[in-house]
């Protein structure tokens, strides 16, 4: 702390402070995920927040390598600088030879690179969990933040569909207990290929397809129809696929080996019939790398994108030298499903994390005699404060109302001379006095 | 993931992954102390990793300025920058034009940006805790990483000396939670002052002596006064010096009002007998913007420096325009208590976050029954997992095994009949059966 100069405190854009009741709200989903995965049997992983930029280029297409943050080198970065680059002044050619490092851009790329690096220390089928922040250089927006959360479970090197049907379960279990009524809708990649495949798509325009199917919430069937229509589909074959997409009824369209493998993957999900999923052949899903099942959680009572997604993938840690494991996971959004919970009031009213109780006093005498019931009540795992400057009495109170502290224990003279204490609910107003065992019992019995 | 090129996979010096079992481990550490927090009244605030250069530079010094890491500016950095630097080939003159943001260093000066900018969002005395990762581009060393933990509390905006006690009492019922036998010693920097003051170390010359007198623990009373006498120090004066720091006996210095002061805060302390801390005068702490009360943690068990530390401070927001607030704050180093209770073997043996239970089966018909028990152990809050793919027994017992799982539940065909379930405790090896009901309420009374 060398200089006393004066700076206007300030973020940098795009990121967030958070306040201990916003902490605290937070804190609830995430503890709730955290809580659900562990209770599936995932365990939790951690990684650096900066990696290689050699770990992050490349995965995530030339717009994401854009957005990915980049660290510049400690020292004299520019002593073994590029020099056409420096020349040229092109940032991106000289971005290469002053950055070495970045900061993280999802949790799926760092996973990948951690299961090749300890492929030897770990347990297989790997299930494990992360829940962290990545940044990402995006142009900030309403619910678009350059630092977010993300909340990501998958199993590493297990084909088994029961997998799937965890993670539907998973998802059921999570909204549950947060109190959201979801529909948590599924599909299968090799579904939608076949399908594509037999409307008409050729081979290696079925992705294509895919992309325009992902827009049907969006622009509906009609507009649908159209931009297939411009991929060369007759009229009977977008009759076709209009049948289809309107009735779910895949035995409408001709045979395929990869249809029918996916028609497999998918009787097991539906069979297991997973409480609120359902199956949804318009379901797609943007990312390219997804093989198998897909995932996608909707509320049912607020307006709100996706809540969280997912899917099965296959080449995951081929980049990183490893090509034999497949891959399911599914990641929570934590910053939508903290706006649908604030919106629908949902939030428990004691998620804060405030002590249950105050000591409030008139005189040094009164507080000394409170401190040591504060004191007490942490001995007997109870959260307990004292405003620790003796002020008006007043102040005292604002402080605990401020604060949202729903019970107050007051000292003067006459709690003293009794040896007792008149707790105050702050809700009720209500008033009784107490010995300080009963006091805390009486506390400890609350909810 | 466009590229399926090969990487071989890598960290960036001085970070680290974690394996669940470490994750596990830190995460009991953390829970513990946050839990504490929560009882003393603390309340949790999350800062972004990222915040402006402008706020960073200039806090810890010109060394620490070269340790922070530098984030390069989005998108076309070098169309802004420093034309002369560019030229001059200058690193720290470039990086002010091409960086505008930095990783924190530490807790503190984001508190303090923090506490100006939310000033009136906050409730005052603001008792904040902290647990996060920060990042210093130090020479990596052993204990020593680019990217750690702190874990801090403070109280901003009181000057009572109850702040004091209550955070040693908080260092004692953390340490007593964690099962680590410390000695939690405290000071106050206006003794110091006065002390360097009573033996002849004039006005600007005391923190010199302060910093001399913090090497005590490693270079001895002897070489401590050599390097008092170089200030100019008289042997009456040194044997003054080393009598008071061998007695602890403040008596036997004259009268100063800074002196003073500083035993009326110290006898505070020592009045409040707070189990396992004592009055150290020798005790120093290097930071020069201590102003009152100063804490160290040390282990008494295993040789390890400070496990925490802190004290009172006053300027803290200054230098971001706020100057009426005191704060006293303490911080926990999360490396060496984990070094400690390894060393020590400390750890709980249920810390690990692996399931209860694991079902293992013969055939996919006793799979997809086990897969029923799996749901229900869930459905009554115990965690359970299934080996997902149908392999042969012994490699689902050695998954079991290898991911340290106390129990499992096998089925076979007999079982499947009499819809039992024969529960192996890993441990003893012992086997019973059990009906469903019976299993769950079984391993629910396991501790």
């Amino acid at each position: 702390m060398e200089k006393a100069m004066k700076i206007k405190p300030s973020l940098p854009k795009g990121m967030r402070d958070f306040l201990p009741q916003d902490v605290a709200k937070r804190s609830y989903i995430m503890d709730t995920i955290r809580d659900v995965f562990y209770l599936f049997g995932f365990q939790p992983i951690e990684t650096p927040v900066m990696e290689n930029l050699s770990t992050l280029t490349g995965k995530y297409g030339e717009e994401g390598d854009k957005l990915l943050f980049k660290v510049l080198n400690s020292g004299d970065f520019l002593s073994k600088v590029d020099e056409s680059a420096l020349n040229d002044k092109n940032s991106s050619a000289l971005t290469k030879s002053i950055a070495e490092k970045g900061l993280r851009y999802d949790l799926t790329v760092p996973l990948a690179r951690y299961v090749v690096q300890h492929q030897n220390d770990i347990t297989f089928p790997f299930k494990r969990y992360h829940i962290a922040p990545v940044w990402r250089a995006d142009r900030p927006q309403k619910g678009r933040y350059r630092e977010f959360y993300q909340c990501d479970a998958d199993i590493i090197g297990s084909s088994s569909l029961y997998n799937e049907v965890e993670l539907l379960q998973l998802y059921a279990a999570v909204f549950k207990r947060l109190g959201l009524q979801v529909n948590i809708r599924y599909n299968n990649r090799k579904v939608l290929l076949g399908f594509m495949h037999a409307i008409g798509l050729e081979e290696g325009r079925e992705l294509q397809g895919i992309t325009i199917l992902d827009k049907l919430d969006k622009i509906g069937i009609d507009k649908l129809k159209l931009e297939l229509q411009e991929l060369g589909l007759t009229d009977s074959q977008l009759d076709l696929f209009a049948s289809v997409i309107q009735t779910n009824d895949l035995s409408l369209l001709p045979s395929s080996p990869i249809l029918d493998q996916g028609i497999e993957e998918l009787d097991f999900l539906i069979k297991a019939e997973v409480k609120n999923t359902s199956f949804d052949l318009s379901l797609a899903r943007g990312l390219d790398y997804y093989t198998g099942g897909i995932f996608e959680v909707l509320s049912t009572e607020y307006d709100m994108g996706s809540l969280g997604g997912g899917g099965r993938y296959d080449k995951l840690t081929e980049m990183f030298g490893k090509s034999d494991l497949t891959g399911v996971g599914i990641s929570f959004g934590l910053d939508r499903i903290y706006d649908v919970m604030e919106g629908l009031n949902r939030f428990p009213a004691q998620v804060h994390a405030v002590p249950v109780v105050m000591f409030a006093y008139f005189s040094e005498a009164n507080q000394a005699f409170a401190f040591k019931a504060v004191q007490a009540c942490r001995e007997a795992g109870l959260a307990a404060e004292m405003y620790p400057d003796l002020v008006k009495f007043p102040k005292q109170m604002k402080y605990a109302n401020d604060k949202c502290i729903p019970y107050v224990a007051i000292i003067g003279d006459k709690e003293m001379e009794m040896q007792a204490y008149t707790l105050k609910d702050m809700q009720t107003g209500e008033q009784t006095t107490f010995s300080l065992k009963d006091l805390i019992d009486h506390l400890q019995a609350k909810p």
